[in-house]
């Protein structure tokens, strides 16, 4: 038998003192919880763009992503790793940035060889590795660039104001089932245009079972 | 501000709670826990094995493993899904078991097509999906034995006085870090022959950046 009190039972005080700290002006996010995993992608500057796909082309849309005005492309390039290694048909996400940048799981960077690479926030990128891009009309050598995203949840200052956070504090996501994990470090983006949304990598998708996981809890 | 206990407080609290009733009779570990993972392999039941590498045939060792008597053995398999997709140069561990059995992270089960995989702890294959293997001098249909390791923590029956648990318990694990994360159903195996350790799954390695991680911590 366990001589100690059960996580149970200390989480079920502290849910019940939270809940009565916070009062009854606490409303429900806009939108459901979403949690999507993000495959590899690339973000790519004008210039970039340009480079690997030739003077003045611009991004196709092939589907538009949950976040409104984020979309994936038709464009894809070509990853090359220290030793020759290859990552094909990695997906170009629009719109533009001010600065290219390639969001790689742990998985993808150890099969390119790529050292040192970080766990940082999309946008943050300075002091990272780069790589060598190709596209169908040119190549770009990365000078830096590379990361492995942070998971982190998109959120209205509503939904900040209802999870009682701010920009830039760190949340935790409960994932249950057989394979079951909390992210610890789950940042927080707010923005005025983002739907409520938990962005984790396909690495941290397989590890809790994303595919069959039915239950979230997003917490401070 | 936050205006409900943090977590960290609850934490004090309950630790030194739990402290106080375990008592000063309390020991250290026999040794410090080991945090590994297990890339993707499959154990062999001798049958198997003679299909594959031919009547006779012996496991050789390649290299001991962390665990005492446990080895990767220079044998390897190749497996192929169902649409023909391959996984090649698959290790097989030692010692022979009595079934065989393929140990796969979700990266890998998606990659060569298998469809409902479950979570299981080793050796729990029944209803699980099978795969096609080969081997230099056959082919094995194995009919069930592919798994998705669940995360575990092997220990002595004295590891597991300290722990305050007992076979089959379950317990979490704490990994520190940029990319922190809680394995909250890391199921324990108790065995007098075995040294303190936690496997856990390359996804679930790749997910907490285990290679670059150094604060681990396992709870009840």
């Amino acid at each position: 038998m366990n001589p100690a009190i059960s996580r149970e039972e200390v989480e079920k005080i502290v849910r019940k003192v939270v809940l009565e700290r916070l009062g009854p002006s606490v409303k429900a996010p806009a939108v459901p919880l979403a949690v999507h995993a993000s495959a590899r992608h690339m973000h790519l500057c004008k210039a970039d763009l340009e480079k690997l796909f030739g003077p003045g082309h611009e991004l196709t849309v092939d589907r538009p992503l949950y976040q409104p005005g984020n979309y994936a492309a038709k464009e894809m390039v070509t990853l090359v790793g220290p030793r020759s290694r290859l990552i094909s048909n990695l997906r170009v996400l629009g719109p533009l940035r001010d600065r290219s940048q390639i969001e790689l799981a742990f998985t993808d960077i150890i099969s390119l060889g790529i050292e040192n690479v970080p766990v940082r926030l999309s946008g943050d990128i300075d002091g990272t590795p780069g790589c060598l891009v190709m596209g169908p009309k040119g190549v770009v050598e990365l000078k830096e660039g590379v990361i492995r995203a942070a998971i982190h949840v998109h959120m209205s200052p509503a939904d900040a104001e209802f999870y009682g956070v701010k920009h830039k504090d760190l949340m935790k996501l409960r994932v249950g089932g057989a394979a079951g994990i909390t992210f610890d470090r789950v940042h927080v983006r707010v923005d005025p245009t983002v739907l409520l949304n938990v962005h984790m990598d396909t690495d941290e998708a397989n590890a809790c079972g994303l595919h069959l996981a039915k239950e979230f809890e997003l917490t401070k």
